[in-house]
């Protein structure tokens, strides 16, 4: 039941001090968006005291300042482990305030003093030109959660949580981002967060009221639809809600209280042996004005509790007399004269109130996982090797031992390592993994689980149908310092294109500051891809994830299309134990044929490109023409390519490569894996025709590649948006990657063939027209094409 | 209040035939997915009876024609305008089912008659190549929502309801698809219907309980969470829960009908004349067995209720006589002879109860709402021109003309028209379309609203902080035969880049449909661009949604970076009169130089791609070099540097080309909008140096433009991920878009030039030096760079 909590337990004493340090708090940030000097007030503001640009967001800031203290008094009281998750980011000034009076602010940057000079510094560097952002950004110590796109901070929470039992996440969650796609699904998380083994998540849905122009919706329902809304969510939602500082301190102090002992009491009571029951967890529902302390109203207009203190509430106050009066009003306000000694320190008694060391959150290790992560124990990924005498002669699953694989991470791992995944880890023929861990799963239970439901919740096998969920719970675990592997559809993964991006910001940045230690790397498998969508049709068929990927930091990204088992094995073994990448592996998750042994394998990978000599015949010569395979069915078709040109043309000398490692095809000078100029020249030679069949987009190659010497014999072929229900080959022949296709390019791009190929061409086209007749007949594939394997 | 509606409405003969009509649905359902011979069962099955593939979902198909037989009880009864949209998109068997019996789709396909012969081609065709696909594609008639990718059935119902005030839109909710984040946040959409002006949405949740093989988190929470929930989205819920269908009709009987009469008393009620305020909208919760109806059990294993049915229940039938005979059995239990007559008709006492004519919701004109569509009444475009006596002279906000050509169209189109915005309507700069439509909102009401809210229930400018559903709510209203415009920060539209490969996918193969009526484009305006994101930084930075768009098909795909005012207003006028296309407009919101008056912008955007005169000296010759703009500050970026070099080296023949219509640099074969390679050449010339500064990825330009006679000679610049708080001049400067690195590019790249440049070069990196230092320092570029103006 929702309920406010009546006690008022804060003694005058304390109540006068916490207030004290809010108002410093919200001094603070309002310094950062408007001062360049005088940060004291020891003189009175004059307009060259003012920033030229007036930068920032104080609509949400003092009340996340009011959350964080009143956080740090239960920190210090029941010496509790916590973070801070802000997700109005935008909101840094009311974190940042707080980080900087704990000390981690000048500790880590000590230009930043907790001096005069240091608030200056601080406030003149804050949302300025090489300085820091206004978001909670990778510079600030403490944050997880940059909050620049909305919508993640609950389930970054929940990630930061899980599997570690005694971890607070205090996250506090804007009312214009509960608004997001994201944030609605993510409340449930709820359901996968287990008491014993998983730390707590501890929401504040502050209701500020207003985005930038707008009222929120959620402010703007009724107490009771919002707490049921809540209640519906499996939470118990308690209320602080109203404007005087006093009566609102009593109200915070005390329902915080209330929350921190009601999460404490459910987990002594999970972990006293019982059986495992999902509780209502508590969350705080903060009403507080936006703007909250600040100017009342300006120029006639509502400021505090309206959308007008979203950003700078009084602008213009370099030009403006009366404004800058105001500001200054406003900024004494808080009395910075009790609140800051002659140096411009907080005064001892109001410093004494914040956590001390680790405690603090701003330097609470979590936040900056990398300094708590240990290393994966890693099976030898040989011993999953399929066998593969010969090439091209046999069919496996490529996913399935890798399933085998990350079963076996997950048992020499426990609460270290998860995998995600929407729904479709059996799907995706990953289920040995059940072996080690069944799925996560919290709600209702009933008898037919037994059979096959493979529900636990004990399980580290994270399942639900948002991908935005999935992938804000991984983020939060590797940047608390774990380990973690996603498979998801290749066409739904742009469902998270803008949280990959963010995510790929977000690391190119920690990578560069000294402070942060490395985290592990985000590791995406897209399977069930383009080329296999043979009952989903086109809108399952979608490989551009990658069109995307290669905009971001060549630091971070990476690229793996594996053609078979053991490649996939030997490139998911180095993702894992990798760091600061964004590792993406596309590998389908039906029968292909495989082609290498494991130590081939092992070959191929290392050099993420090469010739695959058993499939060549220019041995010792420059070839006629270079065949590319890029993918698990590209090469497929590629080499039956190559075997239909053989059987026409015995002379015709062909190199066939394989590319796993996408981005060995840009210059080494954009990308850290790419070939140097002699090394790709020599593989693709500098003039002969280059046939690349590809997996995705066919634009990608060209631009990956148009640098190259011999990018003008280089012809791509890949999916071109042509697809609808059809059998694998139709597929390909749709988007003319099929084998007869790729022979008859050849033919019209190997000098002197094309007279003599006539009659062949002819010939392969009947056969792809009987390919598509056959398969329009029976609904699938002639079995000589499906069942096709390389000549032993 | 939830509540169970008890009482029995049908009668014993009623409840009969309505079983009976569903019994057929679900004959026809399991028909599709299995056979392609025998389709009455006149013969016993055998194995040359099944489809050699079994492609298809069974599992949402009974509870999908459940529902929808159950509204044509209603339409019938009430003569309800209803359509309906099938969330398990799927499930496609069980809404194919119900619209072939009522005639629909044999008048669309004349092959698939209502005779045994059209039966067998019509189950044949299913989820078979050269066939229709097995989701709800826009092949189906009366679908306007595939659900391929799942999350926008809440949202596409709301558009399509929006300004039709007739309109029933009835929307089956799966409880997979519950789970997405798009979905979750959607149900909040009924705090911006009108009741008086807009039609109704009923969603009815299907609790089949599983998705592919798991529970679905909203079966497994307590029927109070669950009220709760949804009382808490503001709905009201009515339960209909069971296994038995006789005890099933009558509670979805009488549940629909409790439902529809409280649809229509609330519209009464609201249309009465009084003040218009939210009311709670009922909503259903169908919780049915998943595969209902289905096999109870297989080898062992349970099958109806649990995810084991969720595709096909009984596998390798061909091959499995027991399983064959299951089969039989399965089907035969529907009674196909009482069905259907000795033709393969269905009985004339079943056909009797669907409606007829556009009342069957699969003929109802807003699914297919180009056949409904009003072109938009435009206003003269040309009357909102800036005044631009001279190119290059002054500063204009490029956006703010455009919000007054909106507010015109919003003016003379009175519910033919939307804009849809996440809460950056102001913000972008388009803030006077609120004189003719305030923004819908239908929560509650504050008294500070009256200064500045510009909120109203009667407005049709949409904003909400989810991109997920305004891109929903667009869609619906664009396929239901309407038109809109969406505006959207640029780093954030990546939000949605699923929802527009889908939307771009549905379009391309609506576009090829014969009977699916042309409907307008989706008009994206992407604002708030990545160089302009002073106090945003990194997270604020990404201009890559340009590089997915452009894997989508040319026939639906185009893309417009108009510089200045007039290009604006003239690109948006040519995209609202468009039909089927995507259109993607960047222009960001800040001042901007203005470069073309009316007349000049015109012809140039009838071009999309021209020289600019007035900005080259190579009159009559071949240039020393091309340097071209595409978007507005690489424009000026291009522009300028043109200045800097003509200072230096007077004799240096410059030509200046701007590119507004992207798709002219791809080749005509590529593209409708492809220049040839002529013309092409004779503007980029064969062999002289092109300098491309583009305001997206630099990569993108190559992409387009790599088969193109000088390539070898194209240089492009754009954002390379660098950017952090940076003032416009020094986020230019560090991705090399500014002025100074063009200019030296033109040095590098001019033969002859290189050495009589050093010194030169020198220069410029000297004032790039200092403008870099003067931003650190003030925190705002230099004047004379910032108030840059095209020499007069």
């Amino acid at each position: 039941m929702a309920s406010i909590i009546a006690e008022n337990p804060l003694k005058l004493d304390e109540l006068q001090k916490l207030d004290a340090y809010w108002r410093a708090c919200n001094y603070l940030a309002v310094g950062m968006i408007y001062l360049k000097e005088n940060p004291l007030l020891r003189e009175p503001l004059r307009p060259e005291h003012i920033k030229k640009r007036l930068l920032g967001h104080w609509g949400s800031s003092p009340g996340l300042s009011f959350s964080y203290i009143h956080l740090n008094r239960l920190i210090n009281k029941y010496d509790l482990d916590a973070i801070f998750i802000a997700g109005p980011g935008h909101g840094a000034p009311g974190v940042l305030g707080p980080v900087y009076l704990e000390g981690t602010y000048s500790e880590i940057y000590p230009n930043k003093n907790e001096d005069e000079e240091g608030m200056r510094l601080f406030f003149r560097e804050f949302s300025f030109p090489g300085g820091i952002g206004s978001h909670c950004t990778p510079e600030m110590p403490g944050s997880i959660h940059e909050g620049g796109e909305l919508g993640y901070s609950i389930s970054h929470a929940f990630g930061a949580a899980f599997d570690n039992p005694d971890l607070l996440v205090a996250v506090v969650v804007g009312d214009g981002e509960a608004e997001t796609a994201a944030l609605a699904a993510s409340w449930h998380s709820n359901k996968f967060l287990n008491p014993v083994r998983d730390g707590a998540v501890l929401p504040i849905l502050h209701l500020n009221g207003y985005k930038i122009n707008n009222p929120t919706v959620l402010a703007r329902v009724s107490h009771d639809e919002l707490t049921r809304l809540f209640e519906g969510y499996g939470w118990t939602p308690y209320f602080v809600e109203g404007g005087d500082p006093e009566t609102m301190h009593q109200a915070m102090a005390a329902t915080l209280e209330h929350c921190v002992l009601e999460i404490r009491r459910i987990q002594q009571e999970a972990r006293s042996g019982s059986a495992v029951t999902r509780p209502r967890w508590p969350m705080i529902v903060l009403r507080s004005p936006k703007g909250w302390t600040g100017p009342k109203t300006v120029d006639g207009h509502k400021i505090e509790g309206f959308w007008r203190s979203h950003q700078v509430p009084l602008a213009g106050v370099a030009r403006n007399p009366e404004h800058l009066a105001m500001l200054e009003e406003w900024m004494r306000s808080y009395e910075p004269e009790k609140l800051f000694d002659s140096d411009g320190r907080l005064v001892p008694e109001l410093k004494a109130l914040a956590p001390v060391g680790s405690r603090r959150m701003s330097a609470n290790p979590h936040a900056n996982g990398g300094l708590l992560r240990k290393a994966l124990k890693m099976p030898d990924f040989r011993e999953y090797a399929a066998e593969v005498p010969k090439p091209g002669a046999s069919e496996s699953e490529n996913t399935r031992p890798l399933g085998r694989l990350l079963r076996d991470v997950l048992c020499l791992n426990p609460g270290n390592f998860r995998v995600f995944g929407p729904d479709e880890t059996t799907s995706n023929k990953l289920d040995d993994m059940y072996e080690a861990s069944k799925k996560m799963w919290l709600a209702d239970y009933l008898p037919e689980d037994a059979d096959g439901g493979e529900l636990s919740p004990d399980g580290r096998v994270m399942e639900v149908l948002s991908e935005h969920t999935l992938e804000g719970w991984l983020e939060g675990y590797l940047l608390t310092g774990r380990h973690g592997f996603f498979s998801t559809y290749e066409a739904f993964v742009h469902v998270i294109d803008s949280m990959f991006n963010q995510f790929a910001k977000w690391l190119d940045i920690a990578n560069d500051i000294p402070w942060r230690a490395p985290v592990s790397s985000l590791n995406l498998l897209i399977t069930s891809t383009v080329w296999r969508q043979d009952h989903n049709g086109f809108t399952h068929q979608d490989p551009g994830f990658l069109d995307l990927v290669v905009n971001k930091s060549p630091d971070v990204t990476r690229i793996y299309l594996p053609p078979d088992v053991n490649t996939l094995l030997c490139v998911a073994d180095h993702c894992l134990k990798s760091t600061y990448n964004v590792n993406v592996i596309v590998s389908d998750k039906q029968k292909h044929l495989q082609y290498l042994n494991m130590d081939a394998a092992i070959m191929h990978c290392i050099k993420g490109i090469g010739i695959w000599d058993w499939a060549s015949n220019d041995q010792g010569y420059e070839p006629d023409v270079v065949m590319v395979g890029c993918g698990d069915i590209p090469t497929k078709e590629a080499l039956a390519a190559v075997v239909l040109l053989r059987e026409h043309f015995p002379a015709l000398k062909i190199r066939f490569i394989n590319v796993v490692d996408l981005f060995k095809l840009q210059p080494a000078s954009e990308h850290p894996h790419g070939l140097n100029d002699r090394d790709f020249d020599s593989l693709f030679t500098l003039d002969r025709p280059i046939i690349f069949n590809f997996h995705g987009y066919p634009w990608l190659i060209h631009r990956l590649a148009y640098r190259r010497t011999n990018h003008k014999n280089l012809h791509v072929r890949g999916y071109k948006e042509k697809g609808n229900i059809n059998t694998p080959l139709e597929l390909a022949i749709e988007n003319e990657i099929d084998r007869f296709s790729l022979a008859i390019d050849v033919i019209n791009r190997v000098p002197g063939l094309l007279v003599a190929g006539a009659h062949v061409k002819e010939q392969l086209r009947d056969m792809q027209i009987e390919c598509s007749r056959y398969a329009y007949e029976h609904g699938v594939d002639k079995p000589e094409f499906a069942d096709w394997r390389w000549p032993q």
